[in-house]
């Protein structure tokens, strides 16, 4: 453990695997033997673009924030873990002091600590140091593949939340990539029953179905709004004006995408933003939305999401093996994230095995 | 349509089968042919007592209120349902203008209507007007007798609305009679993850642990309490005092699990008393309770609960079926009664088939 | 009691006083006898315009909701209030039955019967049939001044209960106009206790400060988002991209306010949008407030809110009476909708004596 | 600062003012010259008894937990106060690392420090060392009384915040000392109008009745709950059984206040146990409660409250100077807990002065 090899991104389509010393660790923190680690669209856009809005990559940076692993070693202080034990890690930890720490919304804390965030080194390296109330205990039912899906599914869990899913709830989610089909699976697990998959692309909508999604609309023509409102029309014998689904998540990142997703929701209900458009100034029809009472709620991150992501996966309630389309070694991190970047249509979570 | 065969309880064990007019509908009411009736433990317990706390049968009284049936007439305000729908019926129907109705918590309404409640009738009869907003058309694929079900699985979920219940939770049931098994699928319905169930019949357990509970628990000896802790113990890596379940749902109505299951919740946590013990004045640690935010939380029937109890049966997420142990003919409405009286460790729901 | 006179809004700018047949009232109605009638900002614009959006005036209309009178005749069925009482009139009542009755938000009812909305008269007129649960008495202390503000109050009140304000918090009000004036008011009696009203009429704000406000911002410059910031700033301890007020409401109607109350909110935040913006489609800085977890919730009426209006105004935690600039007789609604319309800088709330 | 004066508490009746060594600051905490400490019913409990339930003082211990003072030193990470600043000292923090700590309940962290409770030293001392983010800034407006009084008006905060107190509210406080005459005029500030005071004191009354109490009643008799329900009976035009006020809490922790307390309670309303009855295991109308839905609700202690109390203080919604009525000094502070054991029909918030 003297030293680890990490792939750093020293610049745009520049990434190199070189070995650094290994982290020593605080008294309260775990050295974690990472083994594997998620790409997230995040990761391909700083490994091509170099920024995230007003995040940029300006000095030597790891990418990686998905992340599972073995701990080898604790600090003094260490009592919820300990070495052997396998983990996944939560990317952020906050300062613990702020107005919002106190307050139970640490996604929300300015001075967060969050991993491929600059200046924040990621987790596509051999060894991470971590608070060890920031890693959790995976149960030997699941893989480390699925430890390290504990990201994203809090993702998931999140906008379930923040959409205050309720059993028998009818809910459309807008985009089938790995967050939408997390989305998807984590309001399905809180009891929503009718689930609609929205996507452009066949090949995700299928997986949608396979993951429980009860109708899929493929919205290349732009019919899927109409197609939403047939399905939950006769739900609550409510007239045209106020049929929809009772929360809409908008995954996929786009304008078409936000506004379908706020159009789609009925009177009262909610619509979660849990990706962003491209740009910050969006034109979308605000006055119908607030005179029917649609509450438009955004998220960041998550808070407090591991410990039911690692429940619901050991209770068999989610499926996050089949999401996991590809896999790398930590020295084709670059290919792994071209390839993330560049097949789309075929991969869905494309994983770096940092150790075998 | 003209007359119609009643099953009535003139007194303690004498209900006699009668025929009478057939009512006739108001402008918004629908007639329901009904076919089946479960037996509810309130049916048996004014057939073999006479009363239920102040409401007393000192008339002749029509039992049943789970019920379910065809639609055969509407009045000429209906619009929602037709004749030939097959449809669950809401047996309370509220004034619709006090502060309660107008809040959204009509099972509080002071001027309830609600079926075998002295002096309203109940629903052991070929016939029953209704009105319409609070008949549910059934999807195809639900049977009959899970349209009678449709009010036991009401109070489930209510009382996992009243619990707050979240993806993730662990929760204990203390009682795995009908109602306890419905409010257990209806917390793993809404995402709780570790459900465990306590009873004193290893014959109810089974069924609990058929139906989805993690754990169940003989509490014969009284060690259920003890070996809640022990199960719940490292899920939040707490100290003894700070363990325990998330919510825990009291069903059996009585005296030891009203303490066992305020005493199994974990700080800040809600215990939902779904049944009642017999003496009003209940003795419990309150102190503990209150010095640890631990919620306590009743509850009167439900409301709006009809919808989502429909979509989660028909997609599959509950299993109401296989709680139908037993079946009577509408003549035999009597021996259905005693049966249920009689029989707790072998009969878990007792459904009268009105019509074939 | 045969007859009354009523203000007919025949077509744009054509308003003519005529006498009509008294209404008759059903067994759960109360005829009221009106004496004041506010003039709302919807009354102005069918006057001027002759259409909101998509309600259009295309057969002759009595314009006016914000009404309080005199009972003077009771149906059969009546027991909450007798002849003599004096009340205020809730505008607006539901069908009862649909899926936002039952649930509690029967403001989003798609059946309502609204006052003074195509095709439903309002109360121009010297007498009003009206439900029994839907006219609230008024306590001795109050004016029938007074009880025709408990329409607009009750927005205030709404807007306060969906911004889901806590005491010590802070709030941004824009618009100082009469709802902007009572949603100040109402978030104070609520307990918040950094009160920010932005106007462009000094006139205006002359008068949220009387009324509470504990800063005024004129933002014909456009620095109100500024000052607000530097106000907000030190509240929380926190850096520049975190401050704002706990909940703004944007109450004038206009983009600009829109765009500002959505931007003034600090992370975790509520925006109440009370106004809407004359174009449907609103383009703002989404990215910002959504990647912020800033809800922007918008509002229609209210439900269930004359109550607390009553009880706030009896207790003196509101002054509505000096809220009312203006006063014309029932013959001249005419000039009071004109006045009303053009005196924007010198009037608040107009009001109508029906009744000396 | 190198010695500083304590009064210790060796033994039951036994405290003895010494001189000792001043404590180091880390470097995120500040050193606090303290100037009033209000004595507390638990300071005055453990000073004739020795004990608290399961918290004995088996050594010696500083009593005194509601303080304000000024800052002399502070440690080299601190940012948000500096030397000179008054500040009032929240006086228990939290682990900031468990399941209750990142859930925002961080008054349920089992590893909190709190003063005066073994074996953790208060703050009857002329020093004390505290992490800077449990100490606030007093605004120049208020004195350091007020200061002091931040941690008991922060209980009563939170019970307001526990009780979900709403505008317009009808609430009934039971017990008129420091703690209910602050729950009282905590939910007169979140908008409650009406609000019963009830105690068997007068001179407590006359207290409850000047600082806002709409209605007060001695309840020497057992006449308050009938007097109560006659207040609130026309409130809501219900039929006696769902008579009650909105919010009640309990504040005298004894047994037939708490019984009072739940009993008090509409259908559908909450019922706050601010204290606690002397026994734990508490007897009461169960039933009644839990079948007409009022939530039973502890609490403990408080979590972020003091930023509201604060803020409420600065803008005058509560009166606090009136409460303090007697003063000791840091020498006499054992005379002080006598006085306020002995003294509780003339005495509310006995203040000592550390420094003058």
């Amino acid at each position: 453990m003297d030293t680890m090899l990490c792939a750093v991104l020293y610049g745009v389509r520049d990434v190199r695997v070189e070995r650094f010393a290994a982290p020593n660790i605080q008294p309260d923190e775990v050295l974690v033997h990472v083994t594997r680690v998620g790409v997230c669209g995040s990761d391909v856009h700083y490994y091509t673009e170099g920024r995230i809005g007003d995040f940029v990559v300006d000095s030597p940076l790891v990418l990686g924030h998905e992340a599972a692993g073995v701990v080898v070693e604790v600090g003094s202080q260490v009592e919820r873990v300990q070495p052997g034990d396998r983990v996944a890690i939560e990317p952020g930890y906050p300062c613990r002091k702020c107005f919002y720490c106190k307050a139970g919304r640490y996604n929300l804390c300015p001075d967060v600590t969050f991993m491929a965030t600059p200046p924040v080194d990621g987790a596509f390296c051999e060894y991470v140091a971590w608070p060890q109330d920031f890693v959790f205990r995976l149960p030997e039912s699941m893989t480390d593949d699925e430890g390290a899906m504990m990201e994203p599914l809090s993702v998931g869990l999140w906008a379930v939340e923040r959409g205050g899913v309720r059993p028998g709830d009818a809910v459309a989610v807008f985009g089938s990539g790995p967050i939408g089909l997390l989305t998807l699976q984590a309001a399905r697990a809180a009891g929503a029953t009718t689930l609609i998959a929205v996507d452009v692309e066949d090949f995700r909508l299928e997986h949608a179905r396979r993951l429980g999604a009860t109708h899929t609309f493929n919205d290349r023509n732009g019919t899927a709004l109409r197609q939403i409102r047939q399905v939950v029309g006769p739900l609550r014998g409510l007239p045209e004006r106020y049929r929809g689904v009772d929360v809409a998540f908008e995954t996929a990142g786009s304008l078409i995408t936000t506004r379908n997703a706020v159009a789609a929701v009925r009177a009262g209900g909610v619509a979660v933003l849990v990706g962003l458009p491209p740009q910050s100034m969006v034109e979308l029809d605000l006055v119908s939305a607030a005179s029917r009472e649609v509450d438009i709620r955004g998220m960041f991150r998550y808070a407090n999401r591991y410990p039911p992501a690692i429940a619901l996966t050991e209770a068999g309630r989610v499926d996050l093996a089949s999401l996991v389309t590809h896999h790398f070694p930590l020295a084709e991190v670059e290919e792994a994230l071209v390839f993330a970047s560049e097949h789309k249509g075929e991969a869905l979570k494309v994983m770096v095995d940092v150790a075998p």
